[in-house]
């Protein structure tokens, strides 16, 4: 018996499974849920002992712990996959809205209702179940890596660290990760592109302290304004960056990947009915799907100064704040875009007040070549595993662990996505269809087979 | 006897009487001072009662109660002057850092220790004790009127709207007005225009909700970006405002004003020290007092948008808010004001977002022509009360107070300060130099007489 048919005997048995390690409210963010945190870890473990994982180990960081399992049946030869998926689960109270208990799932049609179902324990527990369907048939044509943590729901604080100081026990030809979405549930999509982020604070410094606006309007320049005037420098008339260097190191699209991407781009009604703006803003050489994924930005995030409640106070405030965030397409660098920020900052603030510039967050780009063996293998697996092939999309967010594993491992990563859109994670009724459980696990080991031959 | 020995002969029963209203701690800010705001209003009414006034009554209002007081001795030819003070006080703990009780008076180093020693109560008894001078030495030669609120320190919620009502009753031919500073105590001075205010909000609103930046970053005009860029276009790189029609309406400073203000103004120095900034800014064709009296201004006050927290939050927020206040001069009128910024503000407001700007408070600018009759009186009451002729200023603030009267009542108002920047009004240890108190009757008393000549 192959694989697939050993995964399609197993169907009913596989979703029993997946059901009782949902049923562990691992909710990262409630510190009284540690317990059930290392109880979902421990059960993990168990499943991959029983299903054939030669080294399995719950391995602690600052946080909570990483599940880490091996098996290195395939030989020094084979290629080996690491493969990254998360335990842990957002917070969810029945009253928030939830049909049902969050954490007793139920199927309904066609889809497992509960928290945790598609973000990630369904996603990660896809690609668990195709390596058991693998061993369960003789063995995985390539070795396999599993790194599941506990703490992506809190934004992978201790990852980066434990990634860093475990890179041997971590080296492998390709990393994929499942826990993302799909254009729709008959057609498959891969994002293969992220964007990365330098997150900055601006502070202009005016007065010693706050005046009377009074008693000294006319002399001061006003440091909200001054901010105000500075941001006003920031972005072209045409949308595009002005800060000099800021798209030195932006890798072109080519007229190939503009092609690809526009089967997946979203119409224009879909963007104007998720934001309600009066009309668009922005590069206007960029299609709106391109200048979200493919191009960088200048954002402002928040800004303050002075008084701003209800009423009036005649305050000629002190300092004014603005947090600044650049969105990063590849190859452009946090540091670098802090720096040239930082200095274009610095060139235009004016003699009559002071500013500063303080970098509070990074994260590198991520973007995966569509031509590199793993990638190809996905394409190859997707259209197996659904029946279509997939599109391509760039995404306008930043994936941190996606980040840190390309820049700690240097290995590509492919974002094996088996979740959809509308699957609401972290809001009420979170579900997962139980068809793309299937065709998730389907997919992952048509990937292993495909990138062993 | 006249009116000068008589005051001359009372001058410690004066300081005694003084003494004696200053106990009452009537702290308008603080509801459950509301007995003692009324008992320093009968005390004031029993005290002008007693030195002559035929009519005195406490006026109810909305709030804090007014004390009026009435001699129309000089009969219908003479003229009449109408005197506003205000009884009521800051708060005071001798926790906040007072050497002495803030309602016992105590005099040291020639100058009485208390709260409302300065603001108000001892500049305007310095009114009243020179009107029961002239009354107890023969009677004054212009008829008499007190206004005496006792709700100055909250801001004269209800002053404007008991003038209105009460037209007829305060009909005069000047209003002086004693709750303002001199120069220094050798050297008088008559502040003679205060600014007006138009004091607004400005709303930018972007998305119909706070946008995720990655996931939306790149195809919407951020609204604190937009708002910020608006702002830049409030002011010409010379430090003018740039709103169509803002200077249309401003009475230029003429050649003998310029040269007048100028032999009071405090050096650059003194600016640089109360401001600490590195370079001053504004109308470079103006001199500091000049930029800070004699010409409007408009400043952002405080603004706001997104997250301005500790950290960082990758939102794209939806809407952006900033308090705006012009400080205007003669003849600028707030609604005018308010109009133009308005639709200036519409004009700018690219078709990426949507903007809104609300009147929140008005102010009208106020000016006393220097050849008026009671501001020569005041000009030579000063020289005979000082020994020096007093100097001349014209104030960045805005007195509402003044703007009142000015537009309710349509009279000339005088400014007869009698305190010192350096009082200490609504800090602790707030003082008045007993010095101060009594040229302070003097002058009064001059005033009165050469208003009657």
């Amino acid at each position: 018996m192959n694989a697939h048919d050993h995964a399609r005997g197993q169907a009913s048995a596989y979703l029993a499974q997946l059901k009782d390690l949902i049923r562990i409210p691992s909710i990262s963010t409630d510190p009284e849920r540690k317990g059930d945190i290392r109880r979902a870890a421990e059960w993990l473990a168990d499943d991959l002992r029983r299903i054939g994982f030669e080294r399995v180990e719950i391995k602690p960081t600052a946080g909570h712990p990483v599940v880490y399992a091996e098996w290195l049946g395939a030989g020094e030869a084979a290629p080996t996959v690491l493969v990254y998926g998360h335990y842990d689960v957002q917070p969810a109270e029945i009253e928030a809205g939830w049909t049902s208990d969050p954490f007793e799932p139920v199927v309904r049609d066609g889809k497992i209702y509960a928290r945790g179902a598609a973000d990630d324990k369904g996603q990660v527990f896809a690609q668990v179940k195709a390596a058991e369907s693998l061993l369960a048939a003789g063995g995985a044509p390539v070795n396999l890596k599993f790194l599941i943590e506990g703490e992506e729901e809190i934004g992978s604080p201790h990852l980066g660290a434990w990634v860093r100081a475990n890179r041997d026990l971590l080296k492998a030809d390709a990393c994929v990760i499942s826990d993302t979405s799909i254009l729709a549930i008959d057609q498959p999509s891969i994002c293969y592109a992220l964007r990365g982020l330098a997150y900055m604070e601006v502070e202009v410094f005016g007065p010693k302290q706050d005046l009377h606006s009074g008693g000294f309007g006319g002399i001061v320049h006003n440091p909200a304004q001054a901010l105000a005037e500075m941001i006003a420098q920031l972005h072209h008339l045409d949308g595009s960056v002005a800060v000099p260097g800021f798209y030195d190191d932006v890798l072109p699209l080519s007229d190939d990947e503009r092609a690809e991407l526009m089967k997946s781009a979203a119409p224009e009604d879909y963007w104007r009915e998720m934001t309600g703006v009066p009309a668009f803003w922005g590069e206007a050489a960029y299609a709106l799907h391109e200048r979200i994924g493919a191009r960088p930005t200048l954002e402002i995030n928040g800004m303050v100064s002075g008084f701003y409640g209800a009423g009036s106070k005649t305050v000629l405030p002190a300092r004014a704040l603005a947090k600044i965030s650049c969105r990063l397409v590849a190859n452009q660098q946090p540091r670098r875009i802090f720096e040239q920020v930082r200095d274009h900052i610095a060139r235009i603030t004016p003699p009559t007040v002071r500013s500063e510039v303080r970098l509070i967050a990074e994260g590198v780009p991520a973007r995966t070549d569509l031509h590199s063996r793993p990638m190809q293998a996905a394409i190859a697996a997707y259209e197996k595993g659904w029946g279509k092939r997939p599109l391509f999309e760039r995404g306008g967010g930043t994936l941190p662990v996606m980040a840190d594993i390309q820049r700690e491992l240097n290995m590509p990563v492919v974002l094996m996505g088996f979740g959809l859109r509308t699957d609401g994670a972290h809001g009420p009724d979170e579900h997962f269809h139980v068809e793309m459980f299937h065709k998730g696990i389907s997919t992952a080991i048509h990937f292993l087979e495909l990138m062993g031959t």
